[in-house]
């Protein structure tokens, strides 16, 4: 196993950082490593905020569920799709692109391009010592949060990223059965096997929170995701994005 | 800079690979990795196909457009957006998920999740001397990719990840200026600064081709782009993605 795969076997969300803006250094090279990324035919849809006020960081904190690490921590990256310097491309050239920019495929193209910037930069970050966490509670409140970060159209916040030194750590959650999330040829066509995954998995869960918490907590991994996905979240979601030009076709 | 950012930094797109399996240890090593991505509320909604079998591949290909290192490489992943796992936990834990399957909000958890998986694959595969090529492609025909690997209800196939032994490499391709793509605080008002950036970057580019190919391309990013973005691609998108449950509110 080489430094870089043990850097990503070792990944945990870190919630509580030290009160230690990061070093001007490191952010330029989470940045550059973030761009290194693949992206869909060179089109770079995306773009990176970063946010070291405090006040923007505190009143981020609060549209975002009140999670005090979106307020403490190293500093707050937030990762946009971004389609407006197309928009831009278009007029400069005097050509019509808004069919293409409204379209599904191209909001698509720009979560992923922006995901995959994204998880550059949280390696870079765990590499040179420093704890990250993903912040999805910014979807909470988009239109404020929008607001707040003066975004342009086709300008949408997808996720934060939380970077700083890690004040503590936890332990690492285990993850689906390598069967379960890995499928040889075809998506794994027999149901019993795959039910019977998800109860094997039930059962690691289970005795993971059963022993992290002494006893207090047993929930399976099914039960939680039952419990969670039973309450539609964010259902003006669409709306939204269709304000930002996006998913029209 | 430590091997970690090294690895990152040195990507390129490898799209000549030698005809030499990947051996199951590697797979097994870049599945593990992208299992340790972050996950928004453990939710771990995607599934990865790995695909050995040439026939498959050279479908595979066909759907993509032809393009030969869908065929011959050492391994080809195909990432999905998967929430089928989750129907089975409502119905495993007999509670009603469906409305929340079906949002917007859903789909894009789905699509990050996928991608920052993806990417430490593709890290981890950098990272053990292999060349990596996401393939976009396969969304060309997404109806008939999904029948290829058997895919259920709620499973997207989003991009492909062609892995192998490098044959030939390629140069690296400038990305947009760093002032472009990372902004401070909130996103960059002044448009005249902003389009400067593009025109600075079009020059970039532009002497970047004219010295790749001895003078016969000059184009601007900013062409490239308005041409590819003046005809919608995938225009079925959304029509595909609601046939798989999705993108309903």
């Amino acid at each position: 196993m080489n430094k870089v795969i043990n850097t990503i076997l070792n990944h945990r969300s870190i919630r509580n950082f030290k009160d230690e803006p990061l070093q001007d250094e490191h952010i330029k090279i989470i940045v550059e490593s973030a761009q290194m990324a693949s992206t869909s035919s060179y089109i770079q849809a995306y773009t990176i905020i970063g946010v070291k006020d405090r006040k923007t960081k505190s009143k981020l904190a609060n549209l975002a569920g009140n999670q005090s690490y979106v307020e403490q921590n190293g500093h707050f990256f937030v990762f946009c799709a971004d389609l407006h310097r197309h928009a831009c491309a278009g007029k400069m050239e005097n050509v019509d692109v808004q069919m293409s920019l409204q379209s599904t495929e191209k909001f698509m193209v720009a979560i992923i391009d922006a995901s995959l910037a994204a998880q550059n930069a949280a390696i870079a970050a765990e590499s040179l010592g420093l704890g990250i966490c993903y912040i999805g509670g910014i979807r909470n409140n988009l239109e404020k949060v929008s607001n707040l970060l003066k975004l342009p159209k086709y300008v949408v916040p997808l996720f934060g990223l939380a970077v700083g030194v890690p004040a503590s750590s936890t332990e690492q959650k285990p993850r689906l059965p390598f069967d379960h999330i890995y499928h040889e040829e075809v998506y794994q066509q027999n149901e019993t096997d795959y039910i019977d995954q998800l109860n094997k998995y039930n059962s690691t869960i289970s005795s993971y929170y059963n022993k992290r918490t002494n006893g207090k907590r047993k929930d399976r991994w099914t039960e939680q995701m039952a419990t969670m996905l039973s309450t539609p979240k964010r259902t003006n979601m669409k709306e939204f994005l269709q304000g930002k030009g996006y998913l029209k076709d």
